[in-house]
């Protein structure tokens, strides 16, 4: 489905399934409200599949990776053929967000959609090119209007082929060295603020290698200057080609009425694309974490969520929403699996 | 073994320990220190354990259940057979300490050491019972000391049957009616704070009822005014038979080296009872989550720890423990499993 016709089929959730699911939260033999947040997250699930006794049984993390003409600008500390090199280490199941979906039960699909180098058919990835890497956001505009949209499309693809597979909950992550400058470039454009209220040091640069990232932002929005309005051109003159995947997906999961754990910094930059498409996406997202990188906040404030947790992790690959599907989960089963007082024969507290 | 002579052996944590597993995470094929807390708890984890490539395979969660003299002056909204009829339920798998413990893999123990009730021999119930409750500390002491130092040594000895068992980790759990209020007494006592600083609705009171939670707890403080300075003595004083059980339990496992995950507000006040006894004993401590209740950060800082989380949780039972272990999980899985930069040949940043 293309992406006009599926950004009219996003529906706010049903306020009966979120009645319905609070009652039987109210009625647990507990303090009314004590598991918290844990609660939100059962009610919030059940609202979006539509389904009050809900199960999470299978679980798929998308990690979209590609590479960015921006790096040669040097905004980041590691060299461009890492983003081929983790690749590998991907499906070799070595790296952090391979330990972290092995810990919750998840699988992980590694995405091609603009690395700088041809891989031959490798099980757990998935080849959907646009191009080897955008071009240099400072000299031109990262990517055409098509090859945004081209990328957008795979991430609603690959949400229609994931609800075909019975995936019950999805989780975002991102591989791309340089990947940071796009997204602060993109919370830059779409809120209004100098790039230097958004942008941190990635994976560890120096002080003034941050210096250089900022003017490097500043440079790219004076020279596209009319972006901001259009979520489509901010994505295609600024982004990347993992987060308009990113972007995509997440279109794609709330037509399909999959939850989607948004992972850090860059997925977040994916879902405020969406967003700024469609807000009533926000309904059907999960912040996992709250990133190190500050411009994360202001995204994440911007769209209403509230992250789960801080664990100080800026990692990416979809580490952080590995964690956070395994406390949606265990917030599922809060709902589904608990006793009532009636159920329990526990007698009901006098509670404000 | 007794509590003067467990007291003696437990040890700081081996540096040789922390620094080969810190040098191992910084190998690690990512931007150094990205994963944050996570890598955090895998260096905590194996120099408890005095093991550089740890499991976490047998999780045990202990969920302390007693009375409360106390509950007579009406400081909670539930009346006292809901702490036998919660045993019951725990017993029967219905309960939120069940549901997360199953879903972190974790065994549930239920410790019953002074409910106000008779158990018969059921499976998942160790009957280790002191009294049918404490006294009401607003009359007289809520125990006798020799009394607190059995409660105690219930703690000591599960904690070695769970080392003989080959437990890898420990949570800490609670249940009794009216538990907040001691809990909320000890911080007050040992940090001479006023009750008004540390004291909140525990299950849910209103503000009138919350008033006299605090009056009841500053008489109890005012009738026992020598309190303060020998953390047994408040225990016996103004605390109660779950809480000393958590401290004993605590003090085991830091001489068994067991690492142990503490739930919230209760858990923490038994905590720290054990630290006031032997301050080494926070380095084999994780704090899970922070409470809804105001007295729970104050307990933390006092002991130097940081909680993992903050989903709102106020329930107790060892819930936030549950959620807690999964993490201290993940962050070991992170210190094994994954690749370093030459092994998963992948060309290392410039980090600063």
């Amino acid at each position: 489905m293309k992406l006009d016709t599926i950004l009219q089929i996003i529906y706010p959730l049903d306020e009966d399934y979120l009645n319905k699911a609070q009652e039987r939260l109210d009625s647990l033999a507990i303090p009314r409200g004590s598991l918290g947040r844990l609660m939100d997250l059962g009610k919030q699930y059940a609202a979006i599949c539509q389904d009050l006794m809900p199960t999470v049984r299978k679980k798929r993390i998308f990690t979209f990776a590609a590479d960015h003409g921006v790096a040669e600008e040097g905004v980041s500390a590691f060299p461009r053929e890492v983003t081929r090199q983790m690749v590998f280490n991907f499906i070799r199941g070595g790296a952090g967000i391979n330990v972290l979906a092995r810990h919750v039960g998840a699988e992980v699909l590694v995405v091609d959609i603009g690395v700088d180098y041809e891989f031959s058919a490798l099980d757990g990835l998935v080849i959907r090119k646009i191009a080897r890497g955008t071009r240099n956001m400072t000299k031109e505009p990262a990517m055409t209007r098509d090859e945004a949209l081209k990328a957008i499309q795979v991430g609603i693809d690959l949400a229609r082929e994931a609800a075909r597979d019975g995936v019950d909950i999805i989780g975002t992550g991102d591989m791309g060295i340089g990947n940071t400058t796009p997204s602060s470039a993109i919370i830059a454009a779409v809120s209004g603020l100098h790039p230097a209220e958004v942008t941190s040091r990635g994976t560890g640069i120096s002080a003034e290698a941050l210096q250089a990232k900022i003017e490097t932002i500043t440079k790219a929005l004076s020279l596209h200057n009319h972006v901001g309005d259009d979520p489509i051109d901010v994505l295609a003159k600024v982004g990347g080609f993992e987060i308009a995947g990113i972007a995509g997906l997440i279109i794609g999961a709330a037509a399909e009425k999959i939850p989607v754990v948004v992972d850090g910094f860059i997925s977040t930059a994916g879902a405020l694309i969406a967003y700024e498409m469609n807000r009533v996406i926000g309904q059907y997202l999960i912040a996992a974490h709250l990133s190190v990188e500050k411009g994360h906040k202001i995204m994440l404030e911007h769209m209403g969520l509230q992250p789960l947790f801080n664990l100080n992790l800026r990692l990416g690959e979809g580490t952080g929403a590995a964690l956070g599907i395994s406390l949606v989960e265990a917030g599922v089963r809060i709902l589904t699996e608990m006793l009532t007082f009636d159920e329990a024969d526990v007698t009901e507290g006098e509670c404000e």
